[in-house]
């Protein structure tokens, strides 16, 4: 049977957490899991599904040094680096010829760092259902959420025909589509066979590199050069390797492209946090509606507030007074004060920051 | 001629700079003066008008060590230590006895530690006019400010008859008001007869102390014994003659009685800084309205924020983007948001933190 493998992406930088999140120490990192960093509560998500030593990380050098100190459990030669940010299509790529230079009929999970799913037993339930389809080593595995609102933040999967005798709902994967409009998003949730796309997958990895053949034979030919480079231990032989892949995401570089790709409905609590403002859906409220996300023995002290979003760390105390729908974030060497409704719109604030010479908060 | 002393009164605590200002570390250790300590500034004004060795500084046991620390050129011997928080009187009164217990022909000039007053010259031109006027061995001179704008947050006295040559306009002072209501201190001010009072005061102690014979016999008797304790170095003794003294303002207890009392017009800029919004007329505003005061590192970046009021010390980052008339509070070990308006009322949200059992943070 094909042993299981899991890459955890690692190598997002986003700055819609300023200023928890740095360029060195982007959302993974942040404590948004009950408190714990994002990415370690990723990898705890696959104890007892994928063994420690099948699990890797791709990340950039930038952060490398600071995953190693966050997650002393990882063995180092486990850390996959990208030589530069590419998108998603080179990171797998790179990971699959990582991976298949030591065990070319593995299968292989991806996964990203920063999302939030619960349960963990539903969880693993989803990929052993989308291994068990992706095991006749042609099909290429999805993973959709039930959408319950039009959200225009995330992707979204077309269901065509239902697969028979799955583990769990699944359907053939007619469509990828980027986050709409949202007209858009409304009409895909009337519909009714839309699923938000997890940026979750699962297959074999001769089947991701048939798949390639088909759809970017680019991306295809940096893979077999990368794996024939690592197999010889040439690092910068890899490196040139990587950067001939196109800087796409494997959405769009395969999976819309790709001959057999399923989708399996998951029934897990997700969320891909992709702003302040999402911490109301993470995080339980007060009776006024104040979400608070403290760590590192920070805490709230809120009067006459209603609606706050308060993200803080270390030996610290917010205190809101009399204000509502406010987004606030305190950290060691910076706090942010904005509405929530604007708080989306960070990369704004972030573009000044960097212009008013202050690149040194980023 | 009478040699002149000052005596700075910095005993008070106040939370209403909370989470600035905390009980040991109360207003006049803020940098509310361009960055300097308000008591520092408050010291230096004294320059070149009082000698360094005649400059005392009032305070309480809690505060001595900090300001000691803050004030390393202040002899420790200038330093009054009040046994108990009882108001000015009290205060008053204890550093007259000791000033007089070596010096008892002595002018002293007495006033709050925690005003911003400029500029320096006009100010000690000010002190200067109202010591001359002292110097008949029996007026106690105040020194009022001409109120700008309807003020309830300030005391009033109210100008009787003109004084004839004095260096600056003074009058015969008539009444002192409490902080008035609107409707008063409107009519106050279309009065035009009506001075803020600064709490500032200059008299000969000889005439204090005649004053108090008249208007507060039990104030005069604590003094009397204070003092014979003080010449005796019996500090028991000095502690309960001050413990005697009824616990009331000076204005209260003194000034409102006594035979003869003049106000000197002052021509100084003048406020006494009660609440953050107050900032708002001490720092200098962006073309928005946003006044920040930073000390120690502190750095303040704004986008489409409008009339915040931000105090920031430390080496921090305060960004507010897209909020407005907001008061923005962010120390090493706590943040504080409000509505400027609400800001007034911070005495509510301390009375909270207590409640919520955390009397560390006061």
């Amino acid at each position: 049977m094909s042993s299981l493998h899991a890459v955890i992406m690692a190598g997002g930088s986003g700055t819609r957490f300023w200023p928890a999140s740095r360029q060195r120490r982007p959302k993974q990192f942040l404590p948004l899991a009950n408190g714990k960093p994002l990415i370690e509560a990723t990898l705890e998500r696959l104890h007892g599904l994928v063994a420690p030593e099948h699990v890797w990380v791709a990340t950039n050098r930038q952060q490398a040094k600071a995953l190693a100190k966050l997650l002393p459990n990882l063995r180092r030669e486990r850390l996959i680096l990208e030589p530069e940010a590419r998108d998603t299509a080179p990171c797998i790529a790179l990971a699959a010829a990582t991976i298949a230079s030591t065990d070319p009929g593995a299968t292989m999970i991806v996964l990203p760092a920063d999302h939030v799913i619960e349960p963990i037993d539903a969880f693993q339930t989803m990929l052993r259902a989308g291994a068990a389809l992706a095991a006749d080593g042609r099909t290429l595995v999805t993973f959709g959420i039930p959408p319950t609102h039009p959200a225009t933040g995330f992707g979204y999967v077309e269901c065509g025909a239902p697969i028979a005798n799955a583990a769990l709902p699944a359907f053939t994967a007619t469509r990828f589509r980027e986050k709409p409009d949202r007209a858009t998003a409304e009409q895909f949730l009337a519909a009714g066979n839309f699923l938000w796309n997890s940026g979750i997958f699962v297959w074999r990895i001769d089947a991701l590199r048939a798949a390639m053949d088909a759809a970017s034979p680019p991306l295809a030919a940096s893979t077999t050069a990368m794996l024939a480079a690592i197999q010889k231990q040439e690092k910068a032989a890899t490196t040139r390797a990587f950067l001939q892949a196109p800087a796409k995401s494997i959405d769009f570089a395969v999976m819309e492209k790709a001959p057999a790709v399923a989708v399996v409905r998951a029934n897990v609590r997700w969320d891909d946090v992709g702003s302040f403002p999402a911490l109301a859906g993470i995080g339980s409220a007060d009776p006024h509606g104040n979400v608070a996300v403290l760590a590192d023995g920070a805490t709230h002290l809120t009067l006459d507030g209603k609606r706050n979003i308060v993200y803080a760390t270390g030996d610290r105390t917010v205190a809101t007074f009399g204000v509502h729908d406010l987004v606030i974030v305190a950290v060691d060497d910076a706090v942010l004060v904005c509405p929530r409704e604007q708080a989306a719109d960070l990369k704004r604030l972030v573009e000044h920051v960097r212009a008013a010479g202050r690149a040194d908060l980023l």
